[in-house]
């Protein structure tokens, strides 16, 4: 029989601990001191409740914990002393099912593993609905983690520990995240569409109007439909727009509409929750609100934005942009790599470029803007926080630049004769890490690095390099600017060096809405989520949407140390429940305010 | 009629300085001052002494000077108000012959020059025999030397205000560097014969066994019998030979041998005098004794080495290695890159390869082996001294290394969590600069970075780069080793990164035979010209002969900060004549002790 909140909350400690047993392997009193924090909000309320008495427990206790675990396919599973959980994990997963030859190829992986790291390898196999990865996937990530270093892996192994105890958890209460699992089923289809010379590879890759960029507008607008959206339509840019009407009496008086949605093209190689999680989780709340046959007090628009990444054109922002007006004539005439213009490639998906003027929305019609993302960074995985509220998404400025020495000879050019270029950059390289940690949450990067033609043995006479610094608010993104420029110039001088230096974007910072960022950490509060706020550090559509009316974000947390723009990009089913949670949340808290 | 030293040492000052008029533009002063070190051994005793004057004057002395010059084809060749040297050296340089779209182009170039620096451009136009820079050579530097960083040309500027001086000099003594002159010109036309690719762009390339390598080999034979060698051959490497008998009473007796000379090959794009000039400046000295009817009592042979940069094949020192009988068998299976093997290419030229093992020298036949090379670094150049004495070829050691992090997104991963290899790199950039500086003579280079991939808007996830590690003596070079290896692997720690070295080349010092260097220093002193050490930051063909006989080196300055490996190297005949004046003094030193 299932468990519920209430029995568990009710329990006396002895039956509460003996009720979470098995969660954690061999470990009870992880549950055990976790249940001093009852009574529980939610079942998000207890994991993270266990996953802090982890993070505060001694390095012995967690190292004791992985230890604990059995390795996959191992001495365990052949012996038959694995416990029920892992037996039934490893069973799903296909592992005791292996041919001789993948039993040699695991057996030799976990000898090498365990050399190297001094604690098995352990993998949350497990997906939604009992699914999870195959054979192939767990060989293939075991194969990568091998590399991870020391410190980074245990964290990895802990994370995965965590993400076994929920999945162990909503066995216990016979949860089903059933919202989430609709969320991830949608990713998972969209991801099937991926354009020529990636999906060959297995490689998703969606961009602006090509042939998979089509038919994901069109699954998602059938979806919509599905779903039981009013109005449902793909507009003179691509997006796809749909509409859920107030309630009828509201609908008479003129109702103000609520605008959401994210963004379903993608990077080349990149993942499947990226913008596309932002569309799906308000489509899942308007699917909830249909099938209880719910209106509110005000019209949902969720817009699915045809282009932010910019992977096809030099433009980018073509989606959000043009519903702010943003949409410059000129860049109809900017090529592709074929040279197919910006035009003909409207043209030829049929859509009626001079309706674009059109798409801008009226601000006095619309309450705000908020956005679902995946987080794009590592925080909320390292905390074990699920849900992240954005406070404001960085202002941004990027160079190109390069720094000049003299080229000459690595042997016979003293060390207080040169003009290294390479080391005038280390220099700058150390001071930026230095600069932007300063602010805490300011950000500065030299992602790309090069001594062009170097040798050897030839001291570098060039190098060339790019900066990209963020901040949450423009003022402090730009005296991080100045600093790091006049850091530069000393480094030069110093150094006898030259150097140039090109702006190539600067974008505004865009701080959320504080009374819609309210109702975002109203609704995390009482979903039992621990409260953390952050910036964005990276762009998204809500940046656009700024321009014209109050915006807030909230962050959903990325595994694989939040990894993205990358196919190892993920989540999980429980982390998108909690975000559509999260959202009806809003949404009920707007049907109040409105009433 | 033509000034002498003799004449010039006996004067009283003021005639003395009188006799040296118009050496600097307007500033006799230099002369006075350096008057009072008078007796002068040589000419470039006088030379030197005007230049310490200078070096030692005030900033503001040194801008005066260089502000008395006149602009190349400037206002004062146009209204005729130049000094007379100044005149005849513009005249000569074609310069008062110009177009007027030469005149606007060089009146344009004077202006940005002015306006960069606060000063005139100033270019020693003059060569050997009044032969010197053509129009379009002036212009091309002027192009170039606008881009130096301020310091540096300031101090370029006093170079060549050193080397208009020294021609002026010449001039007044009406004396030519004859045998410098015809070492000059062997390079010159040795420089005409270039592999295909690089030939058609003038460009300078001669790698093993090509057509331009073995006609080169032809030439320097053919002059060699010219010279009055006694027996000239090209061996089963392809090394050039020629042997210059003892007197025949010391030759009945069985006498010993000096060995000399330095390779022929070039890099790719390379210049004319690196290698080439230590086979010339003995020949010159061969080609005087045989000119005089003068033999020793030891005989000379000198090599023209075939291969040492390592270009076509991997294998290198092919040339000096025969002699020392390092010749391995495996090398001949090597392949260029169109293919094909080492052993082809020889048996294509013609080559015994069966003979090779004949080459390696009986050491008990030699007195020992002496190279004159171009110093291929910044040194000589910067302390306006023509000629310097090696200490000893630095052991060196060189590593390709990767750093490991882990890539992410720039925006979202806070300063405290990335692992960032390319910050990790420029922490090891800077330890490395500051350890090698720390010995005085050891030098560290990266001269190979990259962050493969790199995208501006992501923290880096890896970062190649090379090391190159040298120093004087094997022990100073392992302990710096040591340090950096350290101090690599605790950046790695520190930062959360992993890393891989691998060794690709490690060679040991050659501290030069103390009894040779002493026969060097004798006749660097003798000539009037400071007496200055320095260790070889590059390897040579001394390094391979020193595994079988004592050897000792003469650097000879270089030109354009000493620039090698780079069309751009440059010397002139009058420091090539002081290497053959300081050649010929070993070996009468030699011939002395010999009797």
């Amino acid at each position: 029989m299932a468990l519920t909140l209430e029995q568990l909350n009710a329990a006396d400690a002895a039956t509460a601990t003996d009720l979470l047993d098995g969660l954690y392997e061999h470990s009870p009193w992880i549950a055990a001191k976790a249940l001093e924090q009852r009574p529980f909000k939610s079942m998000a309320h207890i994991k993270h409740a266990m996953a802090k008495v982890l993070a505060e427990a001694s390095e012995q206790a967690k190292l004791d914990l992985i230890r604990a675990h059995p390795e996959l396919a191992g001495k365990q599973m052949e012996t038959k002393t694995l416990t029920a959980e892992s037996t039934n994990e490893q069973t799903k997963a296909g592992l005791t099912n292996c041919t001789p030859e993948e039993l040699e190829h695991i057996r030799k992986l976990n000898a090498e593993y365990g050399k190297r790291f001094g604690f098995p390898f352990i993998l949350a196999v497990r997906g939604p609905r009992g699914l999870g990865l195959s054979k192939a996937e767990i060989i293939e990530t075991f194969e990568r983690r091998l590399h991870n270093h020391p410190d980074y892996e245990q964290a990895e192994a802990l994370r995965n520990i965590h993400r076994i105890a929920e999945i162990r958890l909503n066995d216990k209460f016979g949860y089903e995240p059933t919202l989430g699992n609709e969320v991830w089923d949608w990713q998972e289809r969209l991801a099937q569409h991926s354009d020529p010379g990636y999906a060959e590879k297995g490689q998703l890759t969606v961009t602006y109007l090509t042939d998979a960029h089509r038919a994901c507008a069109q699954r998602i607008s059938h979806w919509m439909r599905e779903c039981g959206f009013d109005e449902v339509e793909i507009d003179a840019v691509g997006n796809v727009v749909g509409r859920y009407k107030a309630a009828p009496e509201y609908e008479a008086k003129g109702v103000k509409t609520l605008l959401t949605g994210s963004h379903y093209d993608t990077v080349r190689n990149g993942g499947k929750y990226d913008g596309r999680l932002g569309i799906f989780v308000p489509m899942a709340c308007v699917q909830e609100l249909h099938r209880q046959g719910k209106r509110l007090p005000f019209s949902i628009e969720v817009v699915g934005f045809s282009e932010e990444e910019g992977q096809r054109y030099k433009a980018t922002f073509l989606g959000s942009g043009a519903l702010v007006g943003d949409f410059k004539q000129e860049w109809l005439d900017q090529k592709d790599a074929d040279g197919i213009t910006l035009r003909e490639a409207m043209q030829h998906a049929g859509l009626c470029i001079d309706d674009i003027p059109k798409l801008e929305r009226d601000p006095a019609k619309y309450l705000g803007f908020i956005e679902v993302h995946i987080e794009q960074g590592p925080v909320l995985n390292e905390l074990d926080i699920p849900l992240g509220i954005v406070t404001s998404i960085n202002g941004s400025a990027r160079y190109v630049c390069e720094m000049i020495g003299m080229a000459s000879h690595a042997g016979t050019t003293p060390m207080n004769r040169r003009r290294d270029a390479a080391a005038g950059v280390a220099e700058l390289a150390l001071y930026i890490e230095k600069r932007a940690a300063q602010d805490g949450d300011s950000v500065a990067t030299i992602g790309q690095l090069n001594v062009p033609s170097g040798s050897v043995n030839v001291v570098p006479g060039r190098c060339q390099f790019s900066l990209d610094l963020r901040a949450p608010t423009n003022e402090q993104r730009d005296a991080m600017i100045k600093d790091i420029m006049a850091e530069l110039a000393a480094i030069a001088e110093r150094r006898g060096l030259r150097y140039t230096t090109e702006l190539s974007m600067k974008a505004a910072a865009a701080p959320s809405a504080p009374e819609w960022q309210k109702r975002w950490e109203n609704a995390v509060s009482d979903l039992g989520v621990p409260l953390f706020r952050m910036p964005s550090g990276a762009g998204h559509d809500a940046m656009k949407l700024h321009e014209i009316m109050p915006q807030a974000m909230l962050f959903v947390r990325g595994l694989n140390a939040g990894i993205s723009h990358n196919p190892l990009e993920s989540s999980t089913s429980d982390d998108m429940q909690l975000s559509v949670d999260a959202f009806t949340h809003v949404l009920n808290q707007l049907a109040q305010e409105q009433q």
